[in-house]
């Protein structure tokens, strides 16, 4: 089995053709969220990317086991593994058990992938269920003595490790420099190294995830996770691991070490990263205000959003760019996107209706060939855009009378079509059949509620209250603000 | 915090006041599927009956920690230990990796669940992610003098335990007679009693889900992870354990020895069953060719089916019956409960736009407290219903101008209404998405065309006009009538 696919390989820093070791079969890891808080845009584009990814390699025949992780435990607010750890945070500030919590975000962070019409993976792996095989890792990492034991947690031994092999190869840091370049932290004393991370943290009294070990009641350090569930899912060597560029180092840097430490080999044979976002401009994060979650995005309640936008539009702005360029998030640029995935669906209704002629004016088998070579060019779905929009402007000039069809092309280009936008791209009409009605309803509040301030203007608290409690029966809710209104549907 | 809610304990045979361990807090565990197939007819009922438990707690001030686990190991073919397990068995007859059939019958649970609107358990854990508690749940059992090992697999001394306890306390069952009536299977060779049962299994050469543990490389007994995880989730002692009363023996009849075993009490204060489903009468089975999924029953595809079914003609269906009654699915009684559900969702809107008298021919009161009563007697569902259906009635009554009701009690009945059906039974209208925002729009309509009532009678002409002026802009065309008004939209 042969494909023309070319993946770039951050290892390796270019595109290599791709080769599974054991075709049909395709073993693939991609780092999925810590579940702590609701999922935001830096959760879509990892998720559409390799999601595109998994459906372009089953459409090209392969048979994908795709392991997607859920990270329940061990991720400390810190990198360098210090601080609280994020669910275990996150519950104690909502009094939760942290399960609650791990439950709660996985949930939404479900809901959210369904709505951006991404995959479920093959196999959704947890951490926390996953601490007998993080505990054997640790154990065989530590008889190579490539790990040390201190007070009852375990720690990677960088410098050891970089003397048999190279520590940095994925990332290109270079161990000397990290060396000179990272300070002790508060509460590490016990690490011989700054650079050196945890494998498994002894807890301290007040923590509540905790498992017993060979040295102590503790936890699972984050990056150990990976490397333990892919062995488990996927085999001490597989094809393609993927994530988000910002965990290409300490993560799976950390995790190449882990793997060449136990096995003595590298695990994953192609590493994948997709590039990050930026909001108009900035790097997203909660201490700029530019945080935005995906339903604040699908709902457009976030200040910088002046409108809603629909998850279709998100994943049709993400894929217009390539996924190893940044991508920058602003009102402007979702417009765009909006009135251009507008224009794909209308086209998609347009060639349905297509009259057809004699004889074709336009070559219909260039629209699948183009696409093809885009995608197998590391799947550069911004050229694939391209040639899908060149094609909707040849659907409405031959609905215009401009260019012709046969009637045989144009089934196989309504075919090749749905097969590219559709089950390829994973682009589908979700805009409500009623659209007209969501807004007319929205149309209709507003006017209610401005009757409402009227009333209340007036001294008619019986009407300004019966408005209220009318649209509460209808589940329309009303917050007054200084301003005016402000109304949420259940 | 007190409440009147009467809940039957299996253990006791009688009702029992609820009275909470620590109110308002409730922990209640209930047996999950075990995701080796499609979810089915069977799963239905105990996930639609503790959900309307936890919603009505949860409506009389309870904070509920509802558990319920995904079973994706350990369960054999037979629940006498032998046989292959279930999901390894699946994977192997469709040659996936069992991690990825229990990860495929976990999605479609939820979707169906989602489907049957049953809300999701605020934890959700994994017999295979609790591998740990459950070896160590074995190893205070065997301190204890309850177990006994035999070649790497560990095994549950009914006859010692029942020396100092009782075993069967919940199912009623004597020892004695078990004894006389279970003959020896093949392959239990190494237990010393039929009815003892194994707390850990050795791991056959060819069976694939395994972890090592202090007798050997194995897998966990099926009725031990529920016993491991509640503890884990719910602590020692809590207050209600659910399932289907087909689990009642031997599954918590075992899950009580264990617990009793290892902590020297019951974990669970109260034991709920729900009662068994039938097809046309008969038992559903495989072999019986009457084994219907809930996709086939959402859709009609199954030769037994007239039609398809939505899933909240199913909801309602099951709710028809008290959770304790048997319950005979068939066409005549589900096409039945179809038409029940359309006349309570059609009384629904029909209450948002009846018109307002100056007094009251109907105690509205009476609704609500007709319907707890029923509930707080061990979730009478079915005597709900029927209160439910009774002011169905009544609303089409006042409608039809028999009886009549003032705004005050029109509001008060359309709030109680929307909280029985929807917040507590859980039944919404699923008949189509949109048709709930074009009913919305006409309500918003409504309301806004009383205003305008409200404002000419009061001779505030610039609001009335500005009320049609706006609706016109909208593209809703007002006509004024005798009574009142008409509305039409373009």
């Amino acid at each position: 089995m042969t494909s023309n696919l070319q993946l770039y390989n951050t290892l390796l820093r270019k595109k290599e053709n791709f080769v599974p070791l054991s075709a049909p079969h395709v073993g693939m890891y991609v780092c999925g969220p810590t579940v702590y808080g609701d999922p935001h845009l830096g959760h879509a584009r990892p998720a559409i990317t390799f999601d595109l990814l998994l459906r372009y390699l089953t459409y090209l025949g392969y048979k994908v086991r795709y392991v997607r992780n859920i990270t329940d435990v061990g991720h400390l607010e810190n990198d360098a593994d210090a601080g609280e750890d994020k669910i275990a945070k996150k519950a104690r500030l909502e009094q939760l058990e942290p399960m609650e919590v791990a439950q709660r975000y996985t949930s939404s962070y479900h809901s959210a992938m369904q709505q951006l019409n991404v995959l479920p993976p093959s196999i959704e792996p947890r951490a926390s269920g996953h601490i007998i095989e993080q505990i054997a890792l640790v154990q065989k990492i530590l008889q190579h003595g490539f790990a040390y034991e201190v007070d009852g947690s375990v720690y990677f031994d960088v410098e050891a490790y970089n003397k048999k092999h190279t520590y940095g190869k994925l990332s290109g840091r270079v161990l000397d420099d990290l060396m000179a370049n990272t300070r002790s932290l508060d509460g590490q004393d016990d690490k011989r190294n700054p650079f050196d991370f945890a494998l498994w943290k002894k807890a301290s009294p007040e923590h509540i995830m905790r498992w017993e070990s060979p040295w102590s009641v503790g936890f699972p350090g984050w990056h150990l996770e990976c490397s333990a569930m892919s062995t488990r899912y996927l085999g001490e060597t597989f094809d393609i691991h993927g994530g988000g560029l910002d965990l290409m180092f300490p993560h799976h840097e950390c995790e190449i070490a882990q793997s060449v430490a136990a096995c003595g080999h590298d695990a994953a044979r192609i590493w994948m990263h997709n590039n990050m976002i930026t909001i108009n401009g900035q790097k997203m994060g909660k201490s700029l205000g530019n945080f935005i979650t995906l339903e604040e995005l699908f709902t457009g309640s976030h200040r910088l959003l002046a409108q809603a936008y629909s998850p279709m539009t998100i994943r049709f702005f993400i894929l217009q760019a390539h996924y190893r360029s940044t991508l920058d998030f602003s009102n402007e640029a979702l417009q765009a996107a909006e009135k251009g995935l507008q224009r794909l669906l209308a086209a998609k209704k347009t060639l349905a209706r297509l009259k057809p002629s004699d004889k074709s004016t336009l070559e219909v088998p260039r629209f699948i060939a183009d696409c093809r070579a885009a995608l197998d060019d590391d799947l550069n779905t911004a050229m694939a855009l391209v040639a899908v929009m060149e094609w909707v402007k040849n659907i409405n000039l031959v609905k215009a009378g401009a260019e012709t069809l046969t009637a045989d092309d144009i089934e196989q280009l309504s075919k090749d079509f749905a097969l590219i936008t559709s089950d390829i791209l994973g682009i589908k009409d979700d805009s409500q059949a009623d659209e007209n009605k969501k807004d007319l309803s929205a149309d209709l509040i507003t006017l209610l509620l401005n009757l409402r301030l009227q009333a209340k203007a007036s001294k008619d608290f019986a009407t300004s209250d019966k408005i209220r409690n009318d649209l509460a029966v209808m589940g329309v809710t009303v917050k007054d603000t200084k301003d005016g209104f402000e109304w949420s549907m259940a």
